[in-house]
C-alpha cells in the first residue's frame, strides 16, 4: 500500500515537471511575435500598422503550427503516462531529451517566422522539420521506454498501448521526408508537418 | 472507486497545464513593459526618466486590462472544472483551443502599449478586441463542451449552471462591438473592454 | 467528508495558479540580465568582457534584492494558505491583486539595473520603492482576507496569526518611506528595501 | 495522521514551487538562442541563414550543457525531496538559495553562447564556472539540510543518503577549479563542466 502511494507520487512529480515545461515551450511562443515597428514613419498610422500586421503572416502560421503540435503531443504524453507505474530511470532520461527538444521548439518557430516569406525559406524549412525529427524521435523514445515490461501498468490492454506506438512511428520518417523535401519544395515540407498535427490530432479517440 | 480516483486524477492534471498556460501568460505581460533609454542624453536625470516612464501609460493600461481580463477567466475556468466529472476528447481541445488564444495575449497587449497613444490607435485597438473575440469564442466553447451530459458532476444545478453560461455569452459579441467600433472611436473600444472585465469580476458570486 | 475534500483541493488550485506566478515572476528576472556587447571592438578581449561584467553591478543587485523579498513572501505566503480551510471570493480577488503586483517586478527590477549607477537614481528607486509599497499593501490585504472568521481554520492560534500580520504591517509604511527618501538619498532607499527583507527572513519562524 | 497528511503536503508544495523554477529556468534558455540577423543582405540566402545558424554553435553547445546540468539536479533534488519527512526553515532557505542560483542560469549560458568563439573566451568560461559552484554549492548545502536528523523520513538506509552526498561532494572543488582553469584554458574548463553531467547523469542508479 505505500509503495503503491509512493509510486503514484513518482509518477505525478514527472507529470508535473514536464507539464510545466510543455506549458512555457507554448506559451513562450508568443514572444516571437514582434510589434511592427515603423521608425521612419513621423506618424505611423492605421494603415501602415495594418500592412505591417499582415506582413507577419508567417509568423502567425509558424506560431499556430508549433503550438498545436506541442499541445496534442502533449494529450499524447499525459495519456501515456497515465498507463505507467513508475519511473526508472531509463524512462526519466528519454523523458528528458524529449524535455530538452520540447523546450527549444521556439527557435525553429522564429526561424520560420522570420524567413519563410523570404529566399531563404528552404534553410529555415529544412532546419524547423529536423527539430522535429528530434522531438518525434524523443517522443517515440518515450512511449517505448514507457512501454516496457515492469513499467506499464499491469491492466493495460496491448490493442490501446499499440495504437499509440502505431500512430507515432509515423512522425521521425515523415518529418525526415520533410527535411529533406524542404530545398527543392518548402511548401511540401510545411504541408507534411501541418498534416501531421491533424492527422495526431484526429486520431486521437480517448486520453 | 478506482475509476472514481483515475477521474479525479484527470481534470487535475487538465488544471494543473492550464493553470500553467494561463500563469505564463499573464506573468510574460511584464516583458511588454519597456525600460525608457535615453540614449542621446550625455546623463540622464531623474525628471526625463519620469518624464519617459509616465509616457508609457498605455502599456501600463494594456497590462493591467488584459492581466485582470485573464485572471478573472482563470477563477471562471477554475470554477467549470470544478464542476466536471472527467475530460473527454472534445473537451480537451476546447480547452487548448482556448489555451492557444491565452497564450498569444501578450502580442495584442504589445500592440496596444506601442500604439494606443499614437494615430495608429484604431488598428491596435481593432486587433486587441479583435483577440478577445477570440479568447471569449473559445472560453465559451470550453463552457459549453463542460456543460454537456456525462461530463458534467451529476448533482450541479441547473441554475449554477445556466448563470456562468449567461454571463460568458455576452463575451464574443461585445468584443466583436469593440472590433467594429475601433476604426471610428479607440476609446469607446477600450471602454467595452475594460468594462467586460469589470462585469464578470462583479457577477462572480463564489468560486 | 466529500465537502472537505471539495475545500481542500480548492485550495489546493490557489497555491498551485499562485505558486505558478511567484515561480515565472523570480525566475523572469534573469532577463534583466544583459550580455555587455562590445560591438564598436574589433577583438572583444577578456579584460574588457570583465569590465563590461563588472559595470553591471546595479543589475546583479536588483535581481538579489527582489527575487530575495519575493522569495521569502512566497514563504509566507504558502503558511497563510495552509492556515485557510477555504478560498472565498473576497480572498480570490485579494490574491489576484498581490499576483498581478508581484507579476510586475521585472520591471521596477530593470529599472534599478539600468539607472542605478546614474544620475536618475532617485527616479529609479523611487519607483522600485513605490511598487513594493503597491506588492506589500496587495500582502496585506491578502493576509487580513485570510485571517477573518470562516476563511482560517478553525483550530489556528491567535497568537501564530497575530505574529505573521504584525510582521507585514512594517511593509507598506517602510516602503512608503522609502519612496518619500529616494530622491533625497536613493541609497537609504535601497538601504530600507534590503533591510526589510532580511528582517523577514529573519523573522521566519516556522513554514 | 493528521499530521502526516500536512506534512505530505508540505513537501509537495516545496517540490511544486521547486519544479517551476527549474522547469522554467531550462525552458527560458532557448531565448538565448538567436535567430541570424542578415540585415545588411538585399536578399537572404539560404547559404547565408545556413551558414549563420552554424556559425551559432557556441549557443547550441551552451544549451546543451546548462539544460542537462540543471536536468539532471531535478533529477536528484526530486530524489532528494522524496526522503524527506518535512521542510524545516533551514531546508527552505537553502533550497531557496538553490533556487536564486538556478534561476540565473540563462545568464551565463548567454555569455558562453557570444563569447564561446571569440578571444573573451577565457573571462566567459570562467564566469559560467563561476556560476555553477555557487549552484553546485548550494545544492550540496540543500543535500546536507535535508540530510539531517528529524528532516530525513525515519526508514531510510545510510548507504541510500550517502551515495547522493558523496556524488555532488565533487561538484563545488571541480567547477572551482574549472574556474580557476578558464583563463589559461576555456577548452579545459568546458570539458570539466560537461565531465561533470555526465558523471551525474552515469551514477543515477534510481530515481
Amino acid at each position: 500500500m505505500a509503495v503503491e502511494a509512493q509510486a503514484e507520487r513518482d509518477t505525478t512529480r514527472i507529470e508535473a515537471f514536464s507539464d510545466g515545461v510543455f506549458a512555457i515551450a507554448i506559451t513562450l511562443l508568443v514572444l516571437e511575435l514582434k510589434v511592427p515597428h515603423m521608425g521612419d514613419l513621423p506618424e505611423p498610422s492605421s494603415e501602415a500598422l495594418s500592412a505591417g500586421l499582415a506582413h507577419e503572416w508567417p509568423a502567425y502560421f509558424a506560431l499556430v503550427t508549433s503550438f498545436l503540435t506541442v499541445l496534442i503531443m502533449w494529450m499524447h504524453h499525459h495519456r501515456v503516462i497515465r498507463l505507467i507505474r513508475r519511473a526508472d530511470v531509463p524512462l526519466l532520461f528519454a523523458n528528458g531529451m524529449l524535455l530538452l527538444f520540447v523546450s527549444v521548439v521556439a527557435f525553429p518557430t522564429a526561424l520560420l517566422a522570420e524567413y519563410l516569406g523570404t529566399p531563404a525559406a528552404p534553410a529555415a524549412c529544412a532546419v524547423y522539420a529536423g527539430i522535429f525529427v528530434g522531438i518525434s524521435t524523443a517522443f517515440l523514445v518515450f512511449v517505448l521506454a514507457a512501454f516496457r515490461k515492469g513499467v506499464l501498468l499491469p491492466d493495460v490492454s496491448p490493442a490501446s498501448v499499440a495504437s499509440i506506438r502505431r500512430n507515432y512511428l509515423a512522425g521521425p520518417p515523415l518529418y525526415l521526408a520533410a527535411t529533406i523535401a524542404a530545398p527543392f519544395s518548402p511548401w511540401l515540407a510545411m504541408a507534411i508537418c501541418t498534416g501531421l498535427w491533424i492527422f495526431w490530432a484526429a486520431s486521437t479517440r480517448e486520453c
